[in-house]
């Protein structure tokens, strides 16, 4: 009975104040606002009431982003090579929005104190957007997390997303799955060398960025890459280009930088890439959707006293098989459901 | 069509032989034949025709072994270990299988010939049957392939089925979900003090062997493990028992070990904990058996010309979200199988 009124009390609460307070929120998000903006990635990244009513509201806005993917290994240069490659962008006057994930930091701390330096670069800039995200010691959350606020970005009408992070850890390279095109960013210097570099991360690079060329090496390292390039089977269908940037004391190759990446996106056009990819994702976005509601479905189900629970016991006792048990749960649960959808037609 | 034969051509050559000789090699199981066991696990274990029917026509029949988990560290002794304690479980006449878990051969060579070492021990003792298993470089399909090996042998008759494991990677620690008792060896020596043991291998313990316990720092390592115990929340449910014991010259400790694992068996059946746990085991068997079904019944619509791959269309090119479109495809799922249910009654 507590937990009734309790449940009534935060039903109400929300009904009044969040109900309003989202639809007053996704009016100001559509407007154009940055802090609506950073209101809504909070929402959906840190699962705040809401969250499912935003991520259905804003998905038939998506896909108008082109996603950019930057990795690499830890200082390498990837904040500055992005924000000086975000600077070129903006000579198009498009928008940017870009998501600087960082899996070392467990809390979101050290991601904000990132934030506040980086936001003086384009502080007078209404034209970026940046926004850190701590994994929180989740890998496994990183991909889903990270998906949705790009979508966020997305539907706000970003032109470019650019996700933003490092090349550690298995769950890093599903950045491939989110980005359009993967950037991969290595520097000279003995702990950089391909052969020491983590398994698979050369596999997703659509584009490498030589940085810090000035150092002695990056003509090693280019080297090196190129070989590396050499002996691959795939390359007729897309050899990533190797450009050589740097950030330090002048810049260099940050527009040649952004060609290679257009270069890339017309290729994934071209070839229908670009569309069988979004076909791809969608499906399995619907996929892991059906699969969720399903599983819900069956927990429903299972926590019922009645023909289940008692079905249950007998596989407990070992009178029934759990295969035959299952096709009859099954069918219990689409005939019920069935016979539901058809009553209330 | 040229699958289409190619399909008819598989099933009749199974009804002819596989069936048959599934039929047979089932009797033989029945009537206790050590070597269609091995067929049976084999078939098992290599998912050749024939194992679902096997696991659906076994269940009816497990339940009554009792599964004893060994598991420690690399050159504990577990083998020696394991066979001193089998011939003492012979005394009383009980039946015996051993599953050895190898995780570090990728190939079943090693293991097979760790069987025929070990073979020579028990080789005129008809009441026992032992069988290696390599995980083949799959940790995660350990823990499957495992239950049902272990399921094969339940059913066979086994009062005990013995799970000899080595206490490496995470997926090892699940053998305390197949388990009723599982034993962690422990051996004196700098390399085994526990404080360099792997998280989680000493929550999973129901009972301590301190094998080769003529070794100097025994004590020690005793002293050790009953601190830690004494430091612990959940000791007055089940403080797991200490028991030195050793294999070498002279044999040590065997019978207590047994008395200890039969008293932590005890306490099982006495507080409920052995139903409970067989009660949960089974409803996660349905369910994930129920998921499974699900998928298979979702990848046939997805794949189908229709309906469902038109909205899959209209996802891609954002028209409706994925919500929605989850929503409306369950509901289609849901109302086929039903009706192609009601119109075959």
């Amino acid at each position: 009975m507590q937990n009734f009124k309790l449940k009534i009390l935060i039903f109400l609460t929300f009904y009044k104040t969040g109900g309003v307070f989202l639809k007053e929120l996704m009016s100001r998000f559509w407007a154009g606002e940055h802090r609506a903006l950073a209101r809504v990635i909070s929402t959906v990244e840190n699962e705040l009431p809401g969250k499912d009513d935003i991520l259905k509201e804003i998905y038939t806005k998506t896909g108008g982003a082109y996603i950019l993917g930057v990795t690499g290994s830890p200082g390498a240069g990837k904040s500055s090579l992005v924000d000086t490659l975000v600077k070129e962008i903006r000579k198009n006057n498009e928008i940017v929005g870009i998501v600087a994930v960082d899996p070392t930091s467990p809390f979101s701390g050290g991601a904000i104190l990132g934030d506040r330096i980086r936001m003086n670069e384009h502080a007078l800039d209404e034209g970026v957007f940046i926004r850190s995200m701590g994994t929180r010691g989740s890998l496994g959350g990183l991909a889903k997390t990270t998906k949705e606020v790009v979508k966020v970005m997305d539907a706000f009408g970003m032109n470019w997303v650019i996700i933003e992070t490092v090349g550690v850890g298995q769950a890093e390279l599903d950045i491939m799955y989110i980005a359009d095109t993967t950037v991969v960013v290595l520097t000279p210097g003995a702990g950089d060398s391909i052969q020491t570099m983590k398994a698979g991360i050369m596999e997703i690079a659509d584009v490498f960025a030589i940085n810090k060329c000035d150092l002695p090496g990056a003509d090693r390292v280019e080297m090196e890459v190129e070989m590396m390039l050499n002996f691959r089977d795939d390359h007729i269908k897309w050899r990533p280009p190797v450009v050589k940037t740097s950030t330090f004391n002048t810049t260099k190759g940050i527009a040649e930088l952004l060609e290679a990446v257009k270069k890339h996106r017309n290729h994934l056009s071209e070839k229908g890439i670009f569309l069988k990819r979004r076909q791809e994702r969608a499906s399995n976005e619907v996929l892991d959707i059906i699969n969720y509601q399903w599983e819900r479905l069956v927990k429903h189900h299972l926590g019922r006293p009645g023909q289940v629970s008692e079905l249950l016991e007998k596989v407990t006792s070992r009178e029934i098989d759990p295969y035959t048990a299952s096709q009859s749960i099954i069918e219990w649960i689409i005939g019920d459901s069935g016979s539901q959808k058809s009553s209330s037609q």
